[in-house]
């Protein structure tokens, strides 16, 4: 365990991710060669394969490992209480964990195209798992009576979307605070989908 | 003007723009070249330069021509009436453009990175120009007392986030018609605003 603490892998693998998130954020994955991205790390291109065998791993690695960063947060987020409650915790959530991560974001969608078709299927597939969580609650609370919402898949499609798009147009240190972009689009999915 | 008619300019010069448009949302716009777009059209590459002088004045003709086609639809709408019927035509309006043109959201959102600054600078002006036919839409309805919406400038981009992701999944043949998922949209957007 000691031999691992600080070893190369540990110190270069997070630095081989951040350099490949940023290039192909910045010029798409077609783009962007394993040379560019080892010459961004600055290590010898034939280096690179020490922590990747290939620029298709590299891109499902991103893109699971985001949607993984994202399943793990919400689990710990621990959504409680009534249905308009735990609205709220995932408005208020998916906001935050996704502001400052425009990268991420902006590559999960646009690359989407790029993933070989067993890599789509798995980055699918945990994607339909946070959708469902969202899902989950509309159908709680049209069940109960305090959410009037015909197609909860629509509807979970259609906020998530609402949110996402907060990415295309924040910047850190814009006119409007983080907490006060929170309070403005809670207040608009609560009336979108509450009786 | 009888010259213009069915020339060869007349005919080649949409495939050209059609065969850029699918292959830049396909690969991206930094991994497709020339040769490939006049192959895709079977045209020489040298021909091609007929057309456009290089690939950034293509890109560009494509997003400011899907921004003056978003505009001139918009302003054959003719939307009329109160705020609230206004609204209404406005997301009607945007669902039944962008519905059937997923390869120009893509690209439209995808590449604006990759334009030059003057260009970006001219794409992003349209871009303003229709935003600024929503907001003003919301404020007049809060001005009536009819919407209650305290940031018009964000619900503006959030509503048109919530819109413009309908691409995101809609299939044409899908579970759902068109018609159905304008009705779902404007119940929630309507609701979203309402005072």
């Amino acid at each position: 365990m000691a031999r691992k603490q600080g070893s190369h892998s540990d110190i270069t693998g997070p630095r081989v991710r951040d350099a490949a998130l940023r290039l192909i954020a910045r010029h798409g994955y077609a783009a962007v060669s394993m040379r560019q991205i080892a010459s961004e790390v600055g290590i010898q291109a034939g280096a690179l394969y020490n922590y990747t065998p290939d620029k298709q791993t590299l891109l499902f690695d991103l893109m699971r490992g985001h949607m993984a960063d994202l399943l793990a947060a919400l689990e710990a987020a621990d959504l409680q209480g009534d249905s308009l409650s735990r609205l709220e915790g995932f408005t208020r959530f998916h906001i935050r964990f996704h502001l400052p991560r425009p990268d991420q974001v902006f590559v999960s969608y646009m690359e989407l195209r790029n993933l070989s078709d067993e890599n789509f299927a798995a980055v699918e597939a945990m994607r339909r798992t946070y959708e469902d969580a969202l899902e989950s609650i509309l159908r709680a609370g049209e069940a109960e009576g305090v959410f009037a919402v015909p197609d909860p898949r629509i509807t979970t499609m259609a906020l998530i979307a609402m949110l996402t798009g907060i990415s295309n147009w924040y910047r850190a240190g814009g006119r409007l605070e983080s907490d006060k972009i929170e309070a403005i689009y809670w207040d608009m999915v609560r009336r979108a989908v509450t009786a």
